[in-house]
């Protein structure tokens, strides 16, 4: 049995495939509520839905090949008619965090890639400020100490993300920083200062990338479009 | 023997150590001058200078261990005093292209976690405006051909640099794309437009970071400040 939750990801998870259409090209996010968007992509397939995907995990790849989607990559197509993932905190102007899953480099390639970016959560992600979701980083590992300083000085204590005793290593071979900063007041100049630092990968914030959220919640959905 | 271009690699190298003293941590560049730095830097912790080196590269790991100069790492040091580092190009502002050994990303790093960068070049390096050396990028491997997209979007043709019919993987696992601006009017606009591209970890332009110049040539070395 699913709990409300689950059963609110699975909602939301669901009726995002109906924006999949014959032949295209669909950029496939990571998370839990991704899973139930690839499951039901999958079902759609075995009756005759011709997509192919691009997953932003290995996680996700497998579950493509578990559901029978089959995956093609960006040395076989220049651009993605759609991309479906979920985020950590989307504000009123749709601005995202996301990484919590560790994914966000290759999440922000697929969203950068597409047409149209359809973001896909429960109501509890949806927030009037972004930062209480502490902002996830990927940063290069030589030398991250000197980049974790520099980004303690936008006003934060970053932590990296560990695992077992030792640093998560996300699927480029890098670390995750996760980044405390509260309160993001302008996540549009905080992304663009945080990328000037030397070491920074990419960072969580995904500024003015979604076009569609679908919100779900235990009483159903709700589209919201840019 | 030498030709003529590597003697004034050696001389310039050999220059710039007197500036290390001891108890410094240096930052150690990459590239055949450097190469000449590192054997001589062996030399004066021989007969007794303590310092602790922290190489850009593999290769310069492997000199400095040959010639007995002692290596550490960020974790046991926050700054370095000093980095010595070739270049590919250098403006009469002091800007520079570096990266033709695939080494930027390290070298930025140590570049910037330095109190003083001091670049050793010979003379067929200095230049009036950079560009005609094509600006080294690294990339992450995923979705490389949606970076270097949008990379041409700013003006070149960018090619992922290949050897052995394969591309070139940097000591951190990511690809480099040889980007042939010819002339780069604006190097920091450039950059900062760069680094906003989903996909480019860091590019081959160091802006505001050099602050002496050793040149040499078949008379000597001249050594500039900012």
């Amino acid at each position: 049995m699913l709990n409300e939750k689950d059963k609110v990801k699975k909602l939301v998870g669901e009726a995002s495939v109906e924006y999949i259409k014959d032949g295209m090209n669909i950029g496939l996010g990571s998370g839990s509520t991704v899973y139930w968007m690839v499951k039901k992509l999958g079902k759609l397939v075995e009756v005759g839905l011709d997509i192919k995907g691009i997953p932003s995990s290995n996680q996700t790849a497998e579950w493509a090949e578990q559901f029978g989607v089959s995956l093609t990559d960006f040395s076989h197509v220049k651009q993605l008619d759609l991309t479906i993932d979920g985020a950590d905190e989307v504000d009123q102007d749709f601005q995202l965090i996301k990484g919590g899953g560790g994914a966000l480099f290759r999440e922000k390639v697929i969203a950068a890639a597409a047409k149209e970016l359809i973001i896909i959560v429960d109501k509890s992600k949806m927030v009037t400020q972004l930062g209480k979701y502490p902002l996830p980083i990927e940063v290069l590992p030589f030398g991250w100490q000197m980049t974790a300083n520099e980004i303690s000085r936008l006003g934060c204590v970053p932590q990296v993300r560990k695992k077992a005793g030792g640093p998560v290593v996300t699927d480029n071979g890098n670390y995750i920083l996760d980044c405390p900063f509260k309160l993001i007041s302008n996540p549009r100049k905080l992304d663009e200062e945080l990328k000037r630092i030397v070491g920074v990968v990419e960072t969580g914030l995904f500024i003015g990338m979604a076009d569609k959220i679908i919100v779900g919640d235990g009483d159903g959905i709700r589209t919201m479009n840019v």
